[in-house]
């Protein structure tokens, strides 16, 4: 079993296609702009353990320290793992000496007995292991671990990997089922799915045994002495019954951390959107590996239909509720926050990407990969601006007074910028999936990504697969697909055609066009016989609605993969955030104007509908508790000539007012 | 300046009206149903000061004890203001007799000192006055000034007044700006509205100058030692930073309390929604003596427009949100909880209707009449059954599975029952307000809701100055006034023109029928000629929708002050709580049907809808985060036939599943 993380390798990119000038944008700017960042911050030299007045604890976050230090061994992990990414594209020595120096510093830093943690050894030297629930100790070291195989991957040598498999030996020890073991699990999932990579790697059964016990301990009601873990930690701490941390609505919320109840018996994604889908990622892991206890694939479908049917934006974001960064209750989706809320955090879509990932290899399902497209280019992409950065941590559908549309140059707790690094640097992973059996000389390719791209892999001694894809997408939908292969190897491959897609061409036509799950199979004799073929999409605008119990009457355009916006700066005579502007989609003709803008130098369709299809709510009343319906109307007055909408994405990257809005309110 | 609790008795209504049959409800049923539970739930005898197993601390309500006896003492009180105003219109020896026993118990239970409550005597003797914030201590004080006032005007006597005189001798010397005074104010108001009633009865200064010091302290960021009062006092009692009741999302979160800024400061009206109208009746109060150390006027303005127009159900509820009972942000006004909340509790439009008269005095305006009669007639006496034996305290527009539409029979915390007892006891006092200047021998009347009913008041000697309405409101609009008077009396009328009412007539016509802020003025040479004049609006059925920026893209249908919903009992075939019903009410033909029915006895005009009018939503397309613009859409499978509307406060009184709803999705 592959995971992108490591098998993006296999993909080369052609450059200048849409995916390789951001990648290059990360691999420029990002990776540096964010080292500087490090350093600025003093996050660089915290392996150090120097202690810093900032690590004095405020109270505004409680328990986590004010000045976020606590996520600072997963910034730099982060960090790390994109930088060697993108130093498989490219040689970078300021990169290669930094990641040097800080596996150095974490080296030294280490205790004797494999213990690495910022806080917890200059901090709390004594408390280490008591608060699982809110401190992130043991997601740091899942991303450490994660930063670790990518180093290992790199750099050929076990400098790093010794430091975390030192570390997690000592994890192992610690927690268990045993009689002396605690019986915790990580307050915020990542460990899981660390360990269960980790064990792809080392092959060692007690990383997957540790990774299987998180996971399956999580939510025991009476895991220690009759009591839930974080419930028996928390008294433990001295902790009272009253006290809880900003995120909790009530105490004892433990559905922010998907804590609430096992996991198989989940029924609905609940909590902290971020720890739900990378826990998720770790558990479809597990099941993969038919390593779990118990059976988690209905509790896994259920979950995933939950939060997809019910609890996402059509931007493919997920979260709707501010005060605990995560899901609200089914059909809950407003735009933005002066309407109840959106949040939809870059994070948590880059973990739906991951999950679909490990989903799509668990049951080959198009609805994986559809979800998959659609996070990447709107909620995963839209979190970055063009030139790498600046960044949006949340990813809300409508801007407000409130809270405007506009991206920042960092964040205290900085999780999302390397986030979309790391991703960006590992997205050859998810374009596409392949499998060889070496007895048969058979290789299946599975296609579920589009863009301009080669997967070459190896088929025994110098024998190489290669199939390329050239296209200009996402604005385009003719792909043209080239296969060589040496002549004794039987090659399949399954091609997803997008949900979104109602019409599309094989050309030459395939022996069946009938789709499977979403995916059409293009058999061994096919290919053989064609290896050159192109698949064609028409690529339109089409219109969009939630679904009505979300209340949201609304309107949404989205063009193949990409779901577009209409901001203040095409759109100059805003001055409500769009909240009172009315759309007609039936009485719309929307012009499609390929840009290229002088300022950020993106190139991308935007697309004009002409005024005929907008108005203005007209309040005819004043407003009270109930008014006679058709008093709020639509009115001509102040209508435009034309709504200009650019991509989702591509919002709040030039000057402007803030102003934005995804979904138009229908007339 | 007069008060509606003690204006009442000028008001006698025909026997069958509709007010009447409510009331005669409560007289009959309600109060003596009350005075049951009272003794059931051992309420009755708590001022015998025994202590109880079940006042025991639990941990689920913190810092409020687990059995609610925090509320007793103004259960008490409520029970025995409502049961007062009744014995005005019937005799009834049990009710006296318990009365008498009540007050002869907390007059035992008295402290020396004056302190009077059950919970500070009995189970935290020393700690009184140390949590004004949760504990509900001066709340309570609020009621049993009320109750005595009610005695007090009813048996002509201060056997009850006394006792509150000297508790409140108490307060005044425990509160206030002194060096060692305690600098704090009630977390849940009442007492300023009672202590401000009190003084309009003893004139005693003391009385009003606390009132107006506990509203003019509340909310100083710096009462006490630079700090909030209620973080001092928190501070005092040994509680963490971190330790938080169950109401509050976030540490102090005093908005909660409406004590987050000065009340003057205030610009939108936060927090639990019952305390804010309580808060505010009493503030509007203190601007009417002009005894407030600053002018509250535009606060007070401000703070009811944001209420009235995007803060308040079609229906005249207020309050939103479940976790703090109270409100969200402006135009936050979901249905349902499954759509995301809706509380609306009884007391709350109770309190609107109290805010709404005193504001009414202080600046003479229909729209506040407008919204006491919406608030009456729908959340208000939809708080109770038809038998007056069971009521909801949350008046909800729309069901869902998790919270059917339904009555109880009691409540822990019964602040509601008692509170629509003690409302329609002085109904009356709503109904009109007059005014007699015996120098000019003039008195103005004003008609502010209808009904059947006669307000008499003497105008010197045996002079009585009588004006009887007489109608089928709310059903009919033709009211039938007579004014009688002694000759040399001269009489002005203004008489409110409801909003809703597009058409409408005087007969006699008068004068002028031009409106001033929504009332017509009667002048006193019409009235001389025509003692008998008919005001006729034409009721019928008309379509309401809430402010766009609500996302409700609904129809409600109302007809004169009656707001309807649809419900299962005549909808049988309803399964999903009208959740996927569209209504088109453009295509609509709507009949009347008067209505009694055999098991409630209520007779009304029911509202039936053809079937045309009506589809439900079918999903032609898998639900995923963005549905093709049209794949929801209007179906004609399990059409139905005819639409049958009952009144909302109508609802929940038969048999049947508790599948309820106001706003229908337009189609």
């Amino acid at each position: 079993m592959s995971y992108p993380q490591l098998s993006f390798t296999n993909t080369s990119f052609a450059p200048d296609s849409f995916i390789s000038k951001k990648r290059n944008v990360v691999f420029k700017n990002t990776i540096p702009y964010q080292l500087k960042v490090l350093r600025d911050t003093g996050t660089y030299d915290a392996y150090k353990l120097k202690w810093r007045e900032s690590y004095r604890p405020d109270p505004e976050h409680w328990p986590v320290p004010a000045d976020f230090h606590l996520f600072w061994d997963s910034d730099i992990a982060k960090w790390i793992e994109s930088a060697c990414y993108s130093l498989h594209e490219q040689k970078n020595d300021e990169i290669e000496n930094a990641i040097h120096e800080l596996v150095e510093m974490m080296s030294t830093a280490q205790r004797d007995d494999g213990y690495l943690n910022i806080h917890y050894i200059v901090v709390e030297p004594e408390k280490r292991f008591t608060n699982l629930r809110d401190m992130h100790e043991l997601y740091n070291c899942g991303h450490l671990i994660e930063a670790a195989l990518a180093h290992h991957d790199f750099f050929r040598n076990n400098r790093f990997l010794d430091i975390m498999l030192k570390y997690v030996d000592l994890l192992c020890k610690t927690f268990g089922p045993g009689v002396h073991q605690k019986h915790g699990y990580p307050g915020h999932p990542e460990l899981e799915l660390a360990l269960l990579r980790l064990h792809a790697v080392t092959g060692d059964p007690k990383h997957l045994a540790l990774g299987k016990y998180f996971i399956e301990e999580r939510g025991n009601p009476k895991g220690v002495d009759g009591q839930h873990y974080y419930t028996w930690e928390a008294a433990k701490r001295g902790e009272r019954l009253y006290e809880r941390p900003a995120t909790c609505p009530a105490r004892n919320s433990y559905w922010y951390q998907q804590a609430h109840k096992p996991i198989a018996d989940q029924t609905t994604i609940e909590g902290h959107s971020v720890r739900a889908v990378y826990l998720l990622t770790g558990v479809a892991d597990l099941q993969h590996k038919k390593a779990g206890g118990q059976d988690y694939a209905t509790a896994l479908k259920k979950l995933w239909k939950n939060m997809v049917e019910k609890r996402m934006y059509p931007t493919g974001g997920i979260g709707a509720i501010d005060q605990w960064e995560g899901f609200g209750i089914d059909y809950f989706l407003p735009q933005s926050t002066d309407e109840g809320g959106c949040y939809a955090e870059t994070c948590a879509s880059i973990g739906v990407m991951m999950l679909a990932e490990r989903l799509l290899q668990l049951e080959f399902d198009s609805e994986y990969a559809d979800i998959m497209e659609l996070s990447f280019y709107n909620a995963v992409l839209g979190g970055m601006s063009c030139d790498g950065k600046k960044f949006s941590y949340e990813n809300q559908l409508a801007s407000s007074a409130g809270k405007l549309s506009e991206r920042k140059e960092w964040f205290t707790c900085a999780c999302c910028p390397p986030n979309v690094s790391r991703l960006l640097g590992s997205i050859g992973g998810y374009m596409w999936s392949h499998k060889y059996e070496p007895e048969v000389r058979e290789a299946t390719i599975r296609i579920h990504m589009f863009g301009s791209a080669t997967l070459s892999f190896g088929v025994g001694g110098d024998d190489q697969v290669g199939l390329t894809q050239m296209s200009n997408w996402p604005w385009e939908g003719e792909v043209k697909f080239t296969l060589t292969a040496p002549i004794d190897v039987s090659i399949s491959i399954d091609l997803r055609i997008p949900g979104w897609a109602d019409e599309w061409k094989i050309t030459p036509t395939p022996p069946s066009t009938e789709l499977e799950r979403g995916y059409l199979n293009l058999p061994t004799t096919y290919l053989k016989a064609n290896p050159h073929f192109v698949l064609d999409i028409p690529i339109k605008a089409r219109f969009l609605s939630p679904h009505p119990f979300t209340n949201q009457n609304t309107v949404t355009i989205a063009r193949g993969s990409i779901i577009y916006c209409i901001e203040d700066a095409d759109n100059p005579w805003v001055e409500d955030h769009f909240k009172t502007l009315l759309f007609d989609s039936s009485k719309s003709h929307i012009k499609e104007a390929q840009k290229t803008d002088k300022d950020t130098g993106e190139s991308y369709i935007a697309l004009i509908a002409d005024g005929g299809a907008c108005s203005f709510i007209q309040m005819h009343a004043k407003a009270c508790p109930g008014i006679l319906s058709g008093a709020a109307k639509a009115g001509n007055e102040g209508s435009v000539d034309e709504l200009h909408f650019v991509p989702f994405y591509y919002r709040a990257n030039r000057k402007g007012k803030g102003q934005m809005r995804v979904g138009l309110r229908k007339q």
